[in-house]
Parts: structure tokens; C-alpha cells; sequence
């Protein structure tokens, strides 16, 4: 905890933890989302990631958006954030307007301050360089009054994520983005790697919130004639009147003011069972367990138990976790697009 | 049960009970052994094969041997049986002493009886089948007063099994045995598929029960000096004086006047996970499922649960058990191997 008496960066932080995390199934459910479980370093992500806020703002900097119910799951797990630092979503219309609420509620005390965005559920490490790149956006953001993704530098054809195309450059790490791209194919997000003219979009947006409710204003019109609503803290009222949308579709890809800055941290959105081999560690034949497993001639497995104790043997490559009553066999493969599997399975039975 | 009212054969049922059925782990344990599972087309194997031989004998015609903890369990499960039908090994010595108790029991009550010993775990059909070639075996034994071993022909080049190869014919489907092969390569398997020249040892035999005696007495060193204490009904001091030794290798390789009656029914000693896919039915993709699970792009797989719903989707030729608080995950391959891998396991955690 000594990283918490360093002096605070002059900021908030904004954590997202909306989200029931349908890819982790069946560890994860709406009773217990994927940001309760450990699928980090520590006892839940969402511990993980307060832990990560603490280190950087103080305790009265920290904003978390999520429903009423899961606000209340995740209250009872983070016992030391003060009551200020829940805020509500009273119905769920995607990252847009989750983020003009909480842009709303620290500018209303603050109204030149800067926030960083931050998911839940999401791996960041080493804590120093995550607080190296967010001073450094945090600076851009008040100099230059633009609105900043942090970007990842690509380390694999990754097509399931967001990437940024690197525009004219702003200082060091820092640039406007020249154009956001929505996984694209193998081949080019090889090409992307190999070029380095791309980074990830880690979901990771810093902007004074000042500059974030202006550009709702103006370039977001699923938002912009509810925002009133919010300035009388009418939220209930903003909820039900936008639109739903994303930050990144609703702002990041329309505001002319966008920039990137590298970030010096590794990142992983752990958004698939397969990625609890490179969040946790791995036995020296590549296997991922968390929980009670035993292996013999396996390799490269994931296994995730709770009520069972699992034993493998001559086996590679699968997914395996029972949690809650059910059980999940499939290949790291399939488990990258297990959400679409559930659902055909689901059409198939009914 | 049309079956019970037909004119019942002229002998005695023995059916062996023991053994604990390591290669169905986690499903089989001490406590609920092979042979109460559901691997054939009833509730239990021990409840197929009672019920396979009231078919064949009356109800005072039928034993069981097995431990006194194993006697408990299967006679709770097994209500309809006289109390003299359950015999119990004081300690476990192999089928040679097992058969041995069985034989004198019967044939102090009719010298002359016939009797046919099956184990207590195994898939035989159909009825009308077996019940014919037991017919012909009894009526060969009494004939000939010979000891008859049912061979199955092969119809592939199973390498667990013993092979019997067939010597001079005696009547229909029945020959001397010229010799017995024990687990053959596969290439030699594979010949005598082909050759038609060998049969598989079911473990089934069929003997009077005088000339069982009368061959121990002559052919089993193991045994024949304790037979005065069986004769004299002291069943504790018989199994104490005995060494342990199988019916196989202490009679049936060793006696000059055995002999083979070809099985008219299809035989499956179920003695791996793998065999459940020949003892059950299979869906439409060759899955064999006991138990709750959803399938999805999963095809040739072992499924058996009981405590959570399996979702298998992707995998191919996997064996998955779940039982007691266990969950194995293996290949159908190496489950035929399960008992040495388990110990395999169970060295390396010592």
C-alpha cells in the first residue's frame, strides 16, 4: 500500500462496472459478474482496479458506475469507498451516458477537472507505468483540452478488439488518432502489428470533464437534448430520454479533438476464458487452473473449479470450469465466441 | 417378465460380485461400486444380470458372491433374493475360491447341478440368446463332463481381452479348447479376427459343479489342500488356507477337459468408460450421455453426470465424468487406461 501515500494526481477516476460478462459462463453470472471473480492478480478484478484507482487519486476521487443491483454486489466488496462514490445508473443505455453522469457529477464540484475512464473488469500492470501513462494523459488532456484514449501497443493479430490508426504526433506517446477500426480481419490486424501505425483501444479515455460534456453537446445527438435534464440532476429523466450508445461510437469516433497516448503499461481486457492464460499464471506445460484441478500428460488447458476437483489427463488445449451447477468443456478455440455458442444453444433447445 | 414364466433351465446361476471397479472412477468408488451403476440398459448391472438369470432359473437357483460390505449394498439392492443366495468371501482370493465356495454350496444340496458363473458387471444381449447358448452349454457340460468356457467371437482386435483358441469340434458352436492367449498385440489381435481361429474368454463358464470340484481337486495346488475345510463348511478356514487364484489361470488353463461353446449373443465386459459407447445408446454425432448435458459441435464423446449440467461444445472423443465431488476430463483413448494413470497420479501427489 506504500504506492497510496505518493501524491495524488490531480484527477478522478471514473470505473465502469456494468456488464454481467456472458463470457466467462457459468463463473459468471448476473448474480455474480465476471468483475467479482479473480481473474487477475487479486480476490476480484473490481478489487483490482480500485486497488489500481487508490494508488493514483485519492479515496474521495473515485467514481463507480453500475446499476442498483450490482451496485450493491459491488459495495459490499469494496467496503472503504464513501457513499459519493456509487453512482446509479438507473437503467443501462450503454458507456455513453454512464459517463456523462459521472462527467456531470464531478464537474458540478469541479468543473475543470479531469477524469480517467476506466472498465472494471480489465488487467493492468505494472501499477508505476499505469501511473506514468495516465499523469502523462491527464497533462495532454488540460493543455490541450482533447479527449484521449489510452492505446496498447499490439503484441498479436488480436481481432476482437478495437484499433486506432496513429495521426500527426502531439508530444512524446502522443498523438491525434488519424481513424478508429472495429476488428478487422486476420490478415490486416497482422499487417497492423507488423506496421506499428495502430494501437489497441484499451477503453481507457481521459478528458476534462468540462471538454467530455461538450463534446456530447456537440457531436452526440442520441445525448445532447437530454443533457439538460442531467445539469438539473434529473437522472432518472437523462436515462430515460437518450439513446443508447457507446462512448467510443457516440464521441471518441465523432469529436474532431481526439487524441492517443501510448500506453507504457500491458493491458488485457481478459474478455474470454482464453485469457486467463496470460492474466494468471501457467504450470511449465502451459495450464491455466484456478481451483482444484490435477493434471497428467495435459497441456495448455483452462481450468476454473469451485465445487468439483477436476482431474485431466491427456488433454490440451481445453476450457474446463464448473462453477454454480454447471459444467463447461470446450476448446480455447470455441471459448473465444462462447457468448455466441450459449445463444445457439439456447435457440436450439427451445 | 414374460420371460420368468417360460420353463426354467436346469441349473444354478452364480454370479460374482466382487471387485470395486477402479476404471469407472469418479462414478465407481468402494462404496458404490461398477456393478451398481446404470452402464447397461437398466437402473444397475447387477440388476441385469439377476434379472438376466431369473430369466434362465428359478429364484432359489440363483447366487451372488461377494465381500460382506459388498453383500449389504447389492442385496439392499437386490430385495427379491432368498438369503441363501448371498454368498460371502470372509477375504477376497480371486474368482478360483469365489467359484469354488459356490460349487460346494450347490452341490451339497444336488451333487449333480449344473451351473453357470458370470460376473455381475457385465452387458449381455439379447435374452433369448443368451438363454440358448446357456442351454447348449449345460447340456455339453452334462454330456461330456467337460468345463465349458462361452467364447464371443471377435469382431475387432481387442487387445484387453483373453482369447481362447479353438481346438476339435464337439457339437454345434462348441470345440475343445486347443490353448488360451491372454492380451494379444495388436497385429496378432487383429489375425485372429480375421482367422476366425480364436475366441474371446467372456468369463463366463458352465460346468457341472461336481467336475469344478474334481479339477480343482486335481489341477489347483492353490486350493486343493484347503477343499477338506469348504467340505466341512468352514468357509473361513478355506478362504485363510487358500492362495489367491483365478478360475482362469488355476482351472481352465490347466484342466485337460475344458471346452468352448460359441456365444449366440452379443457379450461387453464395460470395462472402460470407452465401452459406453457400445452399452448405450448414442446420439445422432456418436455422444453417449448419462446424465444432464447439452452438446453443441461435440461429437464421439462420454458423458456422465450427476451433479451439474455438462455444456460440451467443440470437443471430440472425450471422456467427461463427474461424480462425488470429482470431475474427470480425459480422451476416450487414454481412459482405457484409467487404472494406471490414476496411480500414475496418485505417485506423483505422494
Amino acid at each position: 500500500m506504500g504506492d497510496r501515500v505518493k501524491t495524488p494526481l490531480d484527477g478522478y477516476a471514473v470505473i465502469l462496472a456494468g456488464g454481467t460478462g456472458t463470457r466467462f459462463w457459468p463463473a459468471s453470472t448476473p448474480g455474480r459478474p465476471k468483475q467479482l471473480l479473480p481473474l487477475g492478480s487479486g480476490p476480484s478484478l473490481i478489487r483490482d482496479t480500485v486497488d489500481r484507482s487508490l494508488a493514483l487519486f485519492g479515496p474521495d476521487r473515485i467514481r463507480v458506475v453500475a446499476s442498483a443491483p450490482l451496485t450493491a454486489l459491488l459495495s459490499a466488496e469494496i467496503e472503504e469507498l464513501p457513499a459519493e462514490a456509487w453512482l446509479v445508473e438507473p437503467v443501462a443505455r450503454g458507456t455513453g451516458p454512464a459517463l456523462a453522469l459521472a462527467a456531470r457529477e464531478i464537474s458540478a464540484a469541479e468543473p475543470n477537472a479531469a477524469m480517467v475512464s476506466m472498465h472494471a473488469d480489465h488487467v493492468i500492470r505494472p501499477l508505476e507505468a499505469f501511473r506514468a501513462t495516465v499523469a502523462r494523459a491527464i497533462e495532454a488532456a488540460t493543455t490541450t483540452e482533447r479527449l484521449f484514449c489510452i492505446g496498447a501497443r499490439p503484441d498479436r493479430a488480436e481481432t476482437g478488439y478495437g484499433y486506432m490508426k496513429l495521426g500527426e504526433p502531439l508530444g512524446e506517446r502522443t498523438w491525434k488518432v488519424d481513424r478508429f477500426v472495429e476488428k478487422p480481419d486476420p490478415e490486416t490486424a497482422q499487417g497492423y502489428v507488423e506496421a506499428g501505425t495502430h494501437l489497441w483501444n484499451t477503453g481507457i479515455f481521459v478528458w476534462r470533464c468540462a471538454d467530455l460534456l461538450e463534446a456530447i453537446r456537440s457531436c452526440t445527438p442520441e445525448m445532447a437534448p437530454a443533457l439538460p435534464r442531467l445539469e438539473s440532476y434529473d437522472v432518472s429523466g437523462f436515462f430515460e430520454a437518450v439513446d443508447p450508445v457507446s462512448i467510443d461510437v457516440g464521441v471518441m469516433e465523432r469529436a474532431p479533438n481526439v487524441g492517443v497516448v501510448e500506453a507504457e503499461f500491458t493491458w488485457d481486457d481478459v474478455g474470454v476464458w482464453n485469457a486467463l492464460a496470460r492474466t494468471r499464471p501457467t504450470d511449465a506445460h502451459g495450464n491455466t487452473v484456478v481451483g482444484r484441478a490435477r493434471l497428467l500428460d495435459a497441456s495448455e488447458n483452462v481450468v476454473w473449479t469451485e465445487g468439483v476437483r477436476a482431474t485431466l489427463c491427456g488433454v490440451e488445449g481445453l476450457v474446463v470450469v464448473e462453477s454454480g451447477g454447471e459444467l463447461l468443456v470446450t476448446t480455447r478455440e470455441c471459448s473465444a465466441d462462447l457468448k455466441t455458442l450459449l445463444a445457439r444453444m439456447d435457440a436450439e433447445a427451445s
